[in-house]
Formats: C-alpha cells, structure tokens, sequence
C-alpha cells in the first residue's frame, strides 16, 4: 500500500513525485484545444488524467506485473506551456519543449499536439517513426475549416513532412464520416486503415497481428486519441462517434505489442466537461499505464 | 468540409436546408411523450437528435460511401403538430400529417407514433408491411395501466389492424420482463423474437441474415427502439433495461440489409434529460444516417 | 400489469410489501460505506437499487420465466442499522442481523458488508461455503490503509477464518492493479481467478462452466461487486476500474449456473451520487432479480 | 433522533408511515405531466420530494417549534391514480380521489392538478375559496396550444368555475412574458397580482401583509408552483422564468401567514430529472413542511 | 400563443426567422473561446442562448410590454465566421462581419469578442462610446498569460485605442481578484467601478442610478459578461467568481436604463457544458430580451 | 500574472508551493467522512477546495488589497492522515498532527474534524476559544444515531470539554429542524445563535456587528460549515437545508471581521459528487481565501 494515506491524491500521474526532466520517461500534460473543431475543453484533459491516475498506483500491472511507478524511472515534468490563442504559436513551444526529452508520454490536450511532438521525435531519432494511431477519425483531412494545423489535419502534416513512414503507419477504429478523397490520399501514401466495424468483428488478437506487422522493426509512436474507445466508455471528449471499442479490447490490443520499440506516445481528446464520474479519464490514464507496464516488461 | 464554419449547428437533420415535403425523403420530428410509462421527456428527442447529427456531415458513410445530406433527396420538415394532452387524438394527427409523405424517416418522440405511422404507410403501399423492432420490450401488451394507446402496445395494434404482416415481422433485442400470455399471443401471430441475450451471443452477421429472411422481398418498415442498445451505450431513454446492444452491433446488422425494400422508419424513445454528454441522442442520430445511407448505396 | 398505477414506486425491491423476518427469500439492504478506499456513497446504494427495480416488476424473467415478487415467498425487511463511524461495531451488528434469516439477498453498501453475512452463514451452514465472487479486486489483501476490515480485505479473512472452502472459492472479473504477494496469496490458497482479460475472451459460456466446476455441489454464496461491470456499465461506483463486463455477459454466465446450491448473494459498491441515469442501478437490481429468478425457476 | 438509523429512508413523505385517508391532514404524491408545454417529467416528482423529506425529520420546526410527523395526524395516502395519455380524464380522476380526504397537502406533478383540487375542495367548503398562488405564471390563459386543461390554464377555469373568490386570490412571484390580455382579464376579475420584482424589491413582511389582506377571514388554498423560486433555488422544473425568490424569502412570507383559514395545498412543477442534488425537491418538501407545521402551531 | 405547437423550437433567437442583415436589429452569434483562460466552452454558448430562449416568445414583457419577436425589426443572421486556432485573426473577421449591421446583439462566446465589436460600433457612430459593463473582473489587464487579445484584456485595449470614452464607462459587479496596478490604471483612466458587495449592499435603484449618471446622453454599449452574476445563478461560465448577483437585481437595474441611447450590446461567457438544466443559458436570453425590450418600448 | 502557465493547476491551495509545517500559516486538508449522517463524499473535499481556489490566485483580494499566496507565510502541508473506519481513532491522529501547527487552515472534510482541532489550539492558546460557527445546525446534539462523535454532535463537546468558551461562542445560519431541548441546552450554556431567517431579514452589517460583540477580544476560531450557505449556492454538501445565505453575504460579514484575534479556522462539510461546476468548491476555496487576506491585511 502507499504512504499516502486514504483519499489523498498526489498530484502527479500515478503518484510521481519526480519532476526533473532528466528521466527515462517522462510524463508531461498539454492542455491545448484551441484547434477543436466541436466540443471544447481537451485543456483539462491532464489534470484530470493524473487525477484519474490514483485507482492505478496500488499494486503491479495484472498482465505485465510492473508496478511503473514504483519501479521504473518517470518523471512527471507538469504541464506544457502554450501560447493562449495562437495553435500555430502553440504548436512551435510544445515542439521546443519536447526535444530534450527521452522518452516522452503526453496527455492531451487535443490531437494536434501529437504534431509538434513527431516532430521533435523524428529529428531524435533520425529517421521516420512507424505510428499507430488508435482513433475513429482519419486525421489526414489538408486542413479544418480552413486552419491547416488543427487536430484534424495532424496526420496529413505528420506524411506531408515525412515524419512517419506510411509503410509503417497503421490506423484503428476510423468510423467517422470521412471524405472520399481523404482516405484515398491516406491509402495511397501507404497508410494502412483497420476499420472499427472490421477491428471489432475480427477481435483484438488479429488486430494486434496487424498493427505488429505494420509496425515492423523500426521506432514506433503509439497515438491514442480517446474517441476510439465508444462514447459509451469515453462520453468526455469533444468529436465522439458511436460504433468504437470497449475498453478492455483495447488493452487486449495493447497488451500484445510487446516487442515494438516505441519511443514515445500520446494519449489525447479527453475533454473532462463531458465525461461521467471520471470515466473517460480514467480510460485514459489506463491506456498510458498499460504503455508503461508494456515497456517495463521489457526492461524500458 | 461544410460551408457553416467551425461549431455553428444548422437546425436541420444533418444540416439539411430543404424544408418542403415534396422530397423522396422526409425527416419529421414527432415530440410525442404522453403514452410513457416510466419517465417521461421523449418530447425532447428531436431537437436533441438534430443537434447530435452535426458530427455526422463533414464526409461519406464510411461503409456505403454516400453522404445523404449532400446527394440524397431529402427534406427536413421540422416537428409535427400534436394535441398536448390527449394521446388518442395525437395519434389522428399524426397520422394526417405522415400521410402525404412520401419516405418518412420520423425522430421521436415515444415509440407510441409508430401505430399512425404504420396506419398510413399500409394505406399509401396497399398491402401489410414486413417490419423489423430493435427493442428490449415486445410492445405488443394489449394495454398498458389501462391505456391501449400507449408505447407498450404499439405492435399489439399494428398486429391486430392487419398493418403488419406477422409472418414478416421481427423483433430484435427483446428481453424486459414480459407476460408469458404476451410473448404467447405475439408468437402465436408468426412473429419472430430474437432475445438480446441469443443476439448476442451469435453475432450480427446472423442477426441480420434472419432479419432478411424474416423480411423477405415486400414493403418493410424499421422501427427502431433506443432502448435496444443497453443503457451503457442509450442512457436517456425512459424505459431502460440492461443486457442490451453496443452501438457498433447494431450497425453491424443495419449495414447487411441492403436489398430489403425499406417503405420507412423510425427512430424513438430518446429522452434527452436522462442522456450524458449527448451520447443517446448521437446514436439515434445515427441510426437515422445508417438507414439513409443504405438506402443511398442502393440508389434510394 | 401491476395494481400500482403508471409512475408511483412501490418502496420495496420489485414493490414487495411483504415486511416481516420469516419469508424464505429475505431483502435488506446494508447502507454501510466507512470502510471504502475512494470515492463514497454506497450507502445510499440500498434506496437507488429499490427504486430502480420498478423496471423489472411487469412481468416473468424472460428466460426463467419466474416473476419473483409475484410467485416467490420473498420479503424486503428493510435495511440494517449500522453503527455510525464504527467499521468494526458495525460488521458485528450486520452479522447479528442476518443470523436469523432463512436465505439473505443483501443490498449494500460496500464488499466489506459481504464478511460478517458469511460469518452469519457459515453458522447456519454449518460447512464453509463455496463462493463465486464477481469483482474486478481480489479484495484479498491483509488491510487497506492499515484498516483490517476495509473493503479490500474481506475475502482475507473470509479465507482465513474457514467461512469459504478455498477451492470453492473462484473470482471473476479481477483487473485492478495488485500485489503480486496479494495474488499469490490467493492462489497458494487453492482459489480460481478467472481474470477479466481471460474471461472476455473466452466468453460467457466458457466462464459458467469453469464456475460451475468450481463451486460443484455443496452450498454456495454469490458476492456481486458491481465494479466487476466496466465503468461504461457501471459507472456509480467507488473504485472503478476500466476494463471489464458488459451487463449482458454478466446475466449470460449467472442464467447457466442452475444447480448451484445457493444459499445467499449481496450486490455491493453501488454508489448512486456517480450514478448517471440509474444505470448502475438498475444493473445491480438486474443481477439480484437475475439470482431470485434463477433459484424460482427451481422452485427456490 | 429517529428509530431508523442513519441513512435509511422511510418512504412516506417526513417518514410518515400512517396510509389510511382518515388522517386530519393526507399527502397524496399526483403524478401527472402529460399538460406540460415545456420540459416534461413532473410525474416524478412526488417520489422525489418524498424523498428529500428525510432532511425535515429530526427534530421541530425552528420557528414554529411543530414536529408534523410526530405530533400531528397526518397520513400520506400514496399516489392518485391517473389516466395516462389523457389529461381530461385524469382530472376527473384526480377530482374523485381528492373528494373525501380532509385536509389534502398535494404533491405534484403538474400545476393543471390543481384545477380538480379546487373543484372538489369547492364542493367540500361549499363556497369560494381564497387562493394564494406563488408563481412566475399567470397560468389564467384560456387554453394552452389548443389545450383547454393544461398547466397554464388552471386559474382561468378556477376563476370561470367560481371555485375561487378573484377578491380574495393573490398571485406572487408574476414574471413571465405573458399576454397582456390574459393579465387585463385576471385583472378584471378582481384578483390581485404581486409581481416578482415588486415582491423582491419590498421584501417578505410586505408580501405576506398583502397576501394576508387579500384572503382574508374566509376558507383559503395555497398552490405553490415551484417555479416562484428563481432557477438558481429550483432548476429541476418544466417552465423556469429566471429573476425569482430565493428559498428563505418564500419561508419568510409563508411563517407570517398565521391565521389564514387554510383548508389545503398543494406543491407543484418539480420535475426531477432537470434537478441537481435534489435542492428542487428540498425545497418542494420544505414548503410543504412549512405549511403543516404552520397550521400546526395553530393547533391544526 | 406561438404557432408552433408545444415543443417545438425554432431555431432562431426567440423564434425570430427573419435571417437576412438589413433589420433594425440583427442578433448574432460568436462562437469564439480561444482567448478563454480557464474553462472552455463559450463557443456553444450562441445556439444554447438561442434554444434558452423559447421561454420568452408566449407573450409580452411584463414591464415594457413590448413583445420583441412579433412587433421590433428583428433579424437572426445566425453565427459569425471565425479562424480556427487564430485569435487574432478571429477578431478581424468578427470585426468585419459586424460592420455592416445597424444595431447588433451579439450573443457570445468569450468576451474577447467585444473588442472587434467595439472597434466596428466605434467607426459607425463616429465619436468614443458610453459604456456599461456588468462583469466580475475588470478586463483591463493589458495581457493575459502573454496574450493581448484574450478576454481578460478587452477593456484594456478598448480604453486604449480610444473606441470608448473612460468617463462615460462603468464597471458593475466587480469582485475578483486583480492586480491593484490593473484596477489603478482602470480608474486613472476616469472609468467609474461599482464593486459586487457596493453594489449588493445599495441595491439595483442605487446602481441603476449611477450607471445612468455616468453613461450620460451619448451613444452607449452594454456588454454583458454572464459571470456577473453568481455562480448559483449562472454556472455556465468559465471564470466563475462567488459573490455576484441574483439576477432579479440585473434585471431591476436594466428596467431603470431607459433613455440612454444604446448602440448595440453582447452577453457572453456562456458555457454551456458547465451549465445545469439550461439556467445560465437562459438567464443569458433574458438578459438580451430585457435589452431588446427596453428599446422596444423607446420604439427602438 | 502567474509563471504557471494558462491552464496548469498547481496542487497546493492557492499554488502555495510551500510543504513545510513551519509557516506561520498552515493549510491542511482532512478528508474525513465517516461520521456524516446523510449524504457521503466530503473526504473528497479538500482536493476539490484546492482545485477550484485557481480563480483566487491572480491579483489581490479587492477588499484588503492582500494577495495571501504571494505575500504572506503560508505553507500547504497536504492532508492529514485518518484512520480508516474508526471515527475516534481518526480524530485522535487529527489532533496529534493538528497540535505542532501554528495557525491552522483546514479543508474539510466533515463537521466532526473540528473538535480535535478545538482540542489541540485550545491546548495551545491555554485558554477556552471564542468560536463563530456558520451552519444551518446546531451541531449540539449530544450524539447522532448512537454516535458520540459524529458531525452533529461537534459543539456539544466542544462545550462540554471546556474548548470553548460558550459566551463567546456564536452560531450563524442556523435553520434546520432542531430537538428544542438541544437548542435550550445550547442557549442555557450561553451560546449567541443567529438564525437563518434573522440574518437574512436584518442584513450582513448586523450580524458582523453582533459576532463581533460576541467574540470580544479574546482568541477566536472559525469554523465554516458550507451548508450555511444555501443550497443553491452550495449544493456540493451532504446535510442540505434551504433557506440560507448567499454568498456575497457571507463575504460581508467576514469582511467586518477585522480585529479579532482568530487562531484558526476550517471550512467544511463540501462533497465534490454533488456539486455543480464546482461551485461549492469555489465558495468554500473562497471562505478561507477571505480569512486569510482578512488575517494578512492586518500583517497577519
Ligand atoms: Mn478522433
Ligand atoms: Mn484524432
Ligand atoms: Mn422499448
Ligand atoms: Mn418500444
Ligand atoms: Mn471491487
Ligand atoms: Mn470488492
Ligand atoms: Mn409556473
Ligand atoms: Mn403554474
Ligand atoms: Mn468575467
Ligand atoms: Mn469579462
Ligand atoms: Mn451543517
Ligand atoms: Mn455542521
């Protein structure tokens, strides 16, 4: 049991006290959503997630049998400044911000945030990063309303800018309306799309097959937009559309992509306004848990 | 993308403009919530409907690859007219104002309007109509707490007027407690009853292959419950039972009718002062865009 | 239909008026909640699960097609008096209330209520008991928080004082973070965890098996955490982890253990104040009125 | 302190567990909504007010120095029977029940339940009644979207039927836009309307002076719809007006209103599904409490 | 009574249909929360506003006894345009959609908007304008959080770019906590600050009085900033500060503004994911139907 | 303007980086709440109180122009430790870590933290206290439900044991149903007590007049039961009663305040799970950011 007694939160993600950046991991919250195109409020996305954190800090993962907290090397660096009214601005800080970083395990915020972060984390590792992309949108729309740098255009950008190698990039759950055109461009860059219909009627093991087989050898970057789970298990968050995963699928995903060298993920779109009794940010302090207690299996 | 820039909602169904009743089809709303039985304000779903369809119209149904709002003849005819506090001439007038119309997709509203929908759907085909209930009562009491008209005995009716062609009438979902006299009589007419825990069970490709063999090559009609999906995935809904659908199951089965000659349909029960974070309303909402799109593919 | 007309709720679980201690079935609920870890208010659970049982009074269970407050000898005494900021006076007055009562169906309040009603069973048995507990915690560690008989600890001392055979004893449902000792613990006893990953996987039928197998012939206990449903299902809880059943899977795996010698049940950690819709507790009336009807249907 | 410990809820209305009509005083919950012209769900607002009673038991009134439960002869007789989907018919049957009870303390459900109040009131005192009638609405208009008998045309049959003496009626708390037609014929009548912003401005003592003039030495009823309190003290209501009374200046009118030959009353519009932490239906019980332990103190 | 039946709305504000920019007046919506520093959101406040508003179409004010909707030259032009992600940008195209227009109201939205709104009125009318501010923060930092165009600056740099005249400017309800070299600076300036507990202690004749004496004779703007009043009484908000108005009190103060010579007003601040049972939302639409009244009744 | 960034919350109350327990001032939360009678959730108030007190931390307060977290030594030491289950034992350990604290502010929590807190300062001061207590309860009831220690029973021993000193001793806001021989107990020892009904009728200014008078000069304590306040102003708290204060004028009185020699404070009874877009957090983060500008303002 910890020391902290009863109710009482520690205000880090699971309870980290470390706050340096200097550690292997470390977790930084980005309470940006002036990009939305919907609802808003993905700005207290981070707080809530680390609040939600505290039903995680009792004991070893079930599967992985890691207590990340406990035994791994994390630091929860607090929260990203931002430029208040500018996403371009915006954008360019949290870049700034997330290079010197190892190994970097983001709360959003909204989607747009994974942009600058793949940017920072191409020119770490220098070369393109495979990606996984959990989600029920393409995101490779060239722009929003006319704002190329919103949370919808992510991924056009992040191809557009070889950041990753569409090769490499896999995308789970896309259910939303979407353009023709959009999901062409995105197929023919390389990209391959595991339709929410198709992933939850052949299950999470062929899934995992797939996403693993995509992914391949080379570094990889987990991005976990919260609209892939149904709104039934995430209602807060700012785009939802029906037809998604249940929570435990996505563990089972999850916890099958052992062997992947990821350097980074995002778990991102949780608007805390419109969630019930902390679901939606408990998914999603649970989907970066899982992602640590993935890599601590492996000695991360 | 849609003309109306960033979160500015059309008040149409999928921000459709056209308001005539001339169109191939119509959408109505039917704010009727007089007839429930347990908590009231399905006169609500509507206008809660409507404003969830906004996540529904910035691209193409993902599997039928049409977009209603923007290819398909459809109006949007706002709200019928109801007698406030009087079922049974409510009723009367909604059929007088369904019987014009050509394709009629109605939001409620409690699931009593299907009885005048079908009244003047059999009188514009002639003859009596397959139907397909998602639902998780059979709404065939003879009566509920002495009214006759009320949402628990909608099919009673529809049954007994020769509306409905029993031996082309399925009901998908059904498991609330039940009069074992009830189910008897229901069964007794030819009716099929696919219980949600059978449902469940053997998936939704086998749904749908009996609902098509029930349904045959005639006129059919779908009326659609939102009590059928389990309160996780419906919770603003007056008459909730659990063990039910998740959204993408129902989906699943929608997307394999394609060639049932489909003469209308419904979407009812969306109580919206018992939704969280519109999560009711958008799978309502949904299932109203599933039933345009299919019926688009085919060239509806 | 009921004598009650339309929306008044008769103050009993399933409206039952019978009040006094001598039925064959007993009601009660136990508002205890000063033992629980996180969030509060189970002790309003027993009220919010009475109230929403008026979903499941018109008519037979639909697979057993028993109607239990109709046919069954059922009472609802009512709730025990607890004693008020005393975790130990109050399992000592819990126990003593139950003593007297032919077959108890108890309502709480949070799983520490679960040791004393074994205590108090196990007398009346007079062998230990086989136990299915549906949960997504062990609740098998030494102490919370250096509270011995907290919520988390009361199968540790079920096991240890001999209430429960050890391999009658399976878990199902378990996914929370825990000690490997804890778990360990468990297991050297002799106990069957039938982890919520494993048990969704394999499915319903898979899970009632190894259930049955376990329990075999001798006299068994049903202790239902509602945090054993996914927080999607269940959402007014006090420690919800996500990850777990869907109500459906639930009523799949109680409705094929016919045969089990049941000699009491409790439903617990419903906690209204995070409740949406009743949703959490409509499921926990719906797993108490699933357990009467499966032990009417054999003449219970 | 009461024999029920802690959090268990007796559900009569203050705990009352007297039912037989005979009593001095009856509560009777009316569970009707179906003349509503906004948001529904008044029907349950007999329960809930019940419901939030629970805070009133425990000792005596601080003003009065009354106990109702324990020293007066009150019963709570339950709900009356209406008949769903038909709102004619439920007055007439409201009108029955209401016939032979002594000194009824109605709990709504809508405001159209107190047109059969007054009629049979009127047959019992045998002549005009006085009316204090708290309220934003006139609820004099004729009809209601065609509807003769719905919510806000209570006072206009009332007035026509010469069930209540326009002399001696007294509307407070007017605020709502209304037809200055409907406001000239009310006033035509004789009755005197206190509008909200005059009633704020000059404060409780003026009010009550005023009320208390107006009805004088004769026989008196008080309706007191809830959406007098500003919707700050009372969300969960069908038609809010904002720019209402706060809670504390309705008690201060009411404990002022000794001497007035009250012979019934009813509490109305409180529809729980719009309410937050029941302080809606707080409020409903307070004013209810206020009311007996008013006549109480008179020796009532 | 409307000729839309029972539940029905309409979507334009108070059910105005006129849609095209020529109108005497022209509401309009900006969906503008960018510049937000706390909770997001106020970009729904617009159609929120508008559906709130349906509760004051059934008639007439009832002090002006003007009845806005059927007899002043209204328009609903629906919702300006603004840049995704780009504050600035936002405010030049709020800026230059408002121009064109005669008197607007604008129903926001952050108060960010107000100073594009200003800039245009302030070219129109040709000289610096009165100004009447209800608020709970000063808004005249020069910058927030490094931004100068958030809605915490918009007075600094309306006083700034001379668009408002400091002597003819008052502050209403002010309370939170400021930097005492932002509030020096304010009064400096000339501008006139009637504190939250001043102006509760003096009441809404003293204020309105002073407001009055201070906007003077010339052409004058209200901007009304909804966390003026209490949290109790709007919720809805993203800056809440305790300690506000009832909105009786706004609405006394407004009645007694006959005679100046508004130009234009805004309500803004409304969030409506943080709101309950619509209250802020429709506090909001009274606020702007009290404005449009009192004009009305000028023969505005 | 802060470092901290737009959105990002620091932990402490006020962002009081300080842990320390040397401060002159120490902030502490106390999440108790097993001994509350009705409603359960308070232990999750003090990381509520702490969340919401972000509105207070820009600028000065606008009355004593003191910016406490800046300018005063202040340190937030975090929550003390409870004893889970045991309501005496965990009053014990609040007071052994109340007892080395110089000047206390603490976040409840119930009712029941403050008389181990009264038992430590009186231990301190070495004399009895003078003692404001805002409240709609006695809180001398000798037990509650058979229990010695529970939230209502706090003043009762406090008196009992010599804490405080009764004719220094004020009750403010009281209002609930009450035992008269629990209020004649109170007034025999000498206790002033204010109620509801003439506070709000004589006005802020009065009532600061009389607890001024009452507390003399002495050292004093302020205990702020968050249900004195009304519960449209804080519905977040477990034992409701309407009738109360508004908070702006609870805020005059505090103001008035100055000159006494208070050695401590609590604000209590807030219990997140049934508030409302935090308002009720927001008040009582509010209560104790007025107590402290009032202590700082006088160089406290
Ligand atoms: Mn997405
Ligand atoms: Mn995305
Ligand atoms: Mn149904
Ligand atoms: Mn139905
Ligand atoms: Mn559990
Ligand atoms: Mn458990
Ligand atoms: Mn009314
Ligand atoms: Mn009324
Ligand atoms: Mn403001
Ligand atoms: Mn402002
Ligand atoms: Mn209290
Ligand atoms: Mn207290």
């Amino acid at each position: 049991m910890a020391l902290i007694p009863t109710f009482a939160t520690p205000p880090g993600f699971l309870g980290i006290e470390r706050r340096d950046p200097g550690a292997a991991f470390t977790i930084a919250g980005i309470p940006l959503d002036i990009g939305t195109t919907n609802r808003a409020g993905a700005r207290d996305g981070p707080s809530a997630i680390r609040r939600a954190s505290r039903m995680l800090v009792d004991g070893a993962h079930p599967h992985h049998w890691v207590e990340p907290a406990a035994t791994m090397d994390i630091a929860d660096a607090g929260d990203f400044a931002i430029v208040l009214g500018d996403l371009a601005a915006s954008l360019a800080a949290i870049e700034a911000q997330a290079a010197p970083l190892k190994h970097l395990v983001a709360l959003g915020g909204e989607h747009g945030v994974t942009l600058p972060l793949l940017r920072a984390l191409r020119k770490r590792v220098g070369e393109p990063l495979g990606l996984v992309q959990f989600d029920s949108h393409l995101d490779t729309w060239p722009e929003n309303f006319g704002q190329r740098l919103a949370h919808g255009s992510v991924f056009y950008h992040a191809l557009d800018e070889g950041l990753v190698d569409p090769r490499r990039m896999v995308q789970v759950g896309i259910r939303s309306p979407m353009g023709r055109d959009v999901r062409d461009w995105t197929l023919a860059r390389g990209v391959t799309i595991i339709a929410a219909q198709e992933a939850l009627e052949t299950g999470p093991a062929a899934v995992a097959e797939r996403v693993r087989a995509v992914l391949g050898g080379g570094p990889a970057y987990l991005s976990f937009d919260i609209d892939a789970l149904d709104p039934a298990f995430a209602p807060g968050t700012g785009t939802p559309e029906v037809g998604g995963f249940a929570t435990w699928q996505v563990q089972a995903i999850l916890r099958r992509l052992g062997g992947v060298r990821f350097a980074g993920m995002d778990v991102v779109e949780v608007a805390p306004a419109h969630d019930v009794a902390e679901i939606t940010s408990l998914a999603a302090a649970t989907v970066a848990w899982e992602y640590l207690a993935l890599l601590g299996a492996e000695g991360g």
